[in-house]
């Protein structure tokens, strides 16, 4: 098998914990990590313009292959160009292969040997999903970070679910790379292509998975199959687990993770990659992350409140919109409430993790880590 | 009654129609007429960050007594500094003085000789308007210009209900006039205060409502009563009577209006200020505006297309964003959609009445609107 291009640098790591700073190199851009990516399921993070997202200092964009196919759907997406150029965005786009939506659907859904067959939550029509499938789908998309096709299962499962799935994603992810190695570019830049991880809370299965797939030239190694209802300990305990195994010099992407905790907790277990619909779907309900805590805006207490949103809103990169205004926008059903809400919580998460990146520059990550936390979550301080 | 500073100046007449191009001084700016104002009923541009309308070139916005009054009220509005200071907005604002609001209530409503009693379509609440309480919290909102409290009627009307309700409206508004001069400000800027023409469709009625109001020292000259249903020939009738018999030097509100061809008409008829919720409400509704026509972005024959929304993008101030990618948002429910559309249509709006204004200067106006309209409107050309 060729060798591929070394993507993923490490620039600093942490000497009390496993945390790394890294750069991550696309054709569409450098990506410092430890990065989070907003979600932009659909092409477009919900409520916000992501030229905003960009102005924060965001470099790459979470899109979804099962959302993307279905609508605008391949043709599209090659007549205008590939995400990138339908969206303008000029950053970076990972996509996720779509194997955790079609795990999430609640409708018909089968899964054969050579891919799994589903039914659209648009229109109830039935598609098919093949480790084929998936890739050329992410061809026609032109993400620089594709995912591969993997089976995952939620939380609790039986052990031998557990491990089927697990034996099923490997076969499946393997074959994501022989039609990657195959498969003709549309646009004119490279595609990275993501393992997936599997194997639930099973240690074992983690290790075996961990070991078959790290065989392979993968780009870089998604931990798969958590944030699905497990507790949070175990999320831990996997993740811990797994990067004392995970090859040192490629990047670890956490999937659909999570709370600012949990994303600080992971960072020190030297997760290196975070996406999660936290930030802008807590958003859209009125919960927001500010560097004074989480509040809900919603609340009879900002009523009269002139405060900004946000008090370091000059380093977070928002507009000083008061409290009362924003509450007032909530209340009366404003779209730009929706708006505002979005940009600080995309603003504080990349306050977080741009901090985060350089304390471990400094030495001082865990010492900051800690303090942190204790202030923003003082119940458990 | 004291004499009041003039804050209106024509800077140019048409030769060829009434059309004119003005200055209009505020303590949050100058506004260029003839002027298009964005509609931000509730304190914020539906589905638009007024900064955006900011960098379009947009100096005043007009918000909503009525609305404002029941959300987020009085109170909030001084706690948060006024609707500047809560909007975070440096330019102008006009309010609207509730009169067509409650005109406009589907639900119980009893018009007093002293005020209207109504009840609010939030919470059914009941509440009374007045002359003074419209000016008083008109004075709680701190717009740059205020509206006189009129009673507005509907398209038709019987003669004698019009006649009353002019008759009416010149009382009150005397009222509204009085109580400005005798309430104290609350912020620290100046409120102007215009009247409102009412008399349905009925010369004699429009003049003898103009003779009345324009013998009192008001700011400015709205006609109201339009745009409520009438044919569309009666409302240039009713405009084109009442500029002839509107002092010169003061400037004219056509309130509520309109289409792009109903704007640049009035302009030709002396019309130096509109509002409209046509550009917000149809982006919202997937039409657009755009220098080459109206066109509905939902339309199948857009799904491929990777041309700019607007052709002129870069002259308009909006981004290259292509008519396939809103269609997808659009299709999608995406909010970014309503806020790119909302971002095209005012841009259109700001580029038609800005280009309207630079052609008065030049001299061109009748030969450039002429143009404009018949390749606009190719059907009615």
């Amino acid at each position: 098998m060729r060798t591929r291009e070394q993507t993923f640098e490490i620039v600093a790591t942490d000497a009390q914990t496993k945390a790394r700073a890294g750069i991550l190199r696309t054709d569409h851009g450098i990506v410092e990590t430890p990065v989070f990516m907003p979600v932009a399921t659909q092409g477009a993070i919900k409520a916000l313009d992501h030229r905003i997202a960009a102005s924060l200092g965001y470099t790459m964009l979470l899109a979804n292959t099962y959302h993307l196919y279905l609508r605008p759907g391949t043709d599209v997406l090659q007549s205008l160009g590939g995400l990138h150029r339908m969206m303008r965005w000029d950053g970076a786009i990972l996509t996720d292969s779509g194997g955790f939506q079609v795990y999430s659907l609640d409708t018909l859904r089968r899964v054969f040997d050579d891919g799994v067959e589903f039914r659209s939550h648009i229109d109830g029509s039935r598609h098919l999903f093949t480790p084929a499938s998936v890739i050329a789908t992410q061809r026609a998309i032109g993400s620089d970070i594709m995912m591969a096709f993997d089976e995952c299962i939620g939380y609790p499962a039986e052990r031998r679910n557990a491990e089927a799935a697990m034996f099923r994603s490997i076969r499946w992810e393997r074959q994501c790379l022989r039609v990657h190695e195959q498969l003709p570019l549309i646009y004119e830049h490279r595609q990275q292509l993501f393992a997936i991880i599997q194997g639930g809370i099973h240690r074992d299965l983690r290790k075996r998975c961990i070991e078959e797939l790290c065989a392979e030239p993968f780009d870089g190694f998604a931990i798969g199959g958590l944030a699905v209802g497990e507790p949070t300990e175990a999320m831990y305990e996997v993740t811990d687990f797994s990067t004392d195994l995970l090859p040192h010099d490629k990047p670890r992407y956490l999937m659909g993770v999570g709370t600012p905790q949990n994303i600080l907790r992971s960072i020190a277990l030297g997760v290196d990659m975070f996406d999660c619909v936290m930030p802008t779907r807590n958003a859209r309900n009125g919960t927001l992350f500010t560097t004074r805590g989480r509040i809900n805006i919603r609340n009879q207490r900002f009523k009269h409140s002139d405060e900004p949103i946000e008090p370091a809103w000059e380093e977070l990169g928002v507009e000083p919109h008061s409290l009362g205004y924003l509450r007032h926008l909530f209340v009366s059903g404003e779209i730009l409430g929706l708006t505002l809400a979005t940009w600080q919580n995309l603003a504080f998460y990349r306050w977080l993790v741009r901090t985060a990146r350089q304390k471990i520059l400094d030495g001082t990550f865990r010492q900051w880590s800690h303090q942190f936390l204790e202030q923003y979550y003082p119940d458990e301080g």
